[in-house]
């Protein structure tokens, strides 16, 4: 009788274990899944931000030549 | 001595689930976490691209400004 | 005889000098269009100049307001 | 007695010439120097477009080149 009850519980305590480790492992491959995808997602981010600098500097040119322009039209508004 | 054995087991097999319980709410607490910082860095995303998108429409804006600038000098001389 | 010689040569001098102020009011014609031609091509200048004079302070204004839009996008950039 | 008023009205009417003359030479001169400023000021006013339509043409280049920085940020926020 005790036998009997000692293996029910000792089977109990497997299956609560091996559902555990089971839940465990899901949980293991959510993680490893979502650290992927932020790291993804950052490194996309960091490639926009970059596209983003080159854009600033070229507008950064762009103005510096429209002022150029204007300082050239401004001249010749004064020797005119 | 075999209540010895059985003791010692229950008490091994209940060490374990705990640890794996242990391991869970510590993964389940990352995961939770990750969630958050994954869906916070897609909030700003969001703010920034909208921000960009004010921009781009102020580009344009200033773009037909220009635009109807050069026009104007375009007028001034062929008229002159 | 003699008669006759003065009065050749009375008519000869009233020809040349009646000539001559013919000439004198051509010539003052022809110096008051020319005044008038470089007065109103001196407006017209003034008007260009004054037109051009505005176009560069809106185009000084446009390159302000692409300043603001850059600083924008910088402000941006660091704070993202 | 007669000869004397012959005299008389023929110096007078030699002045008379002179003086005309004179007068048409002071004109011509003015009208000259007229003219002369007159082309100077249209070469002026021709060189003066000339730069302006160099500057028309800069500004062109500078306003088809922000709108290629343009289209470069569109397709950014398309595609992020």
């Amino acid at each position: 009788e005790s036998a009997n009850v000692f293996q029910s519980q000792r089977e109990s305590l497997t299956q609560k274990l091996k559902d555990s480790e089971s839940r465990n492992q899901t949980l293991e491959a959510q993680l490893s899944d979502l650290e992927q995808r932020l790291e993804s997602s950052q490194q996309e981010q960091e490639a926009f931000r970059k596209s983003l600098r080159s854009l600033l500097e070229l507008l950064d040119s762009k103005i510096f030549e429209l002022n150029e322009l204007r300082d050239t039209l401004a001249k010749l508004l004064e020797g005119s």
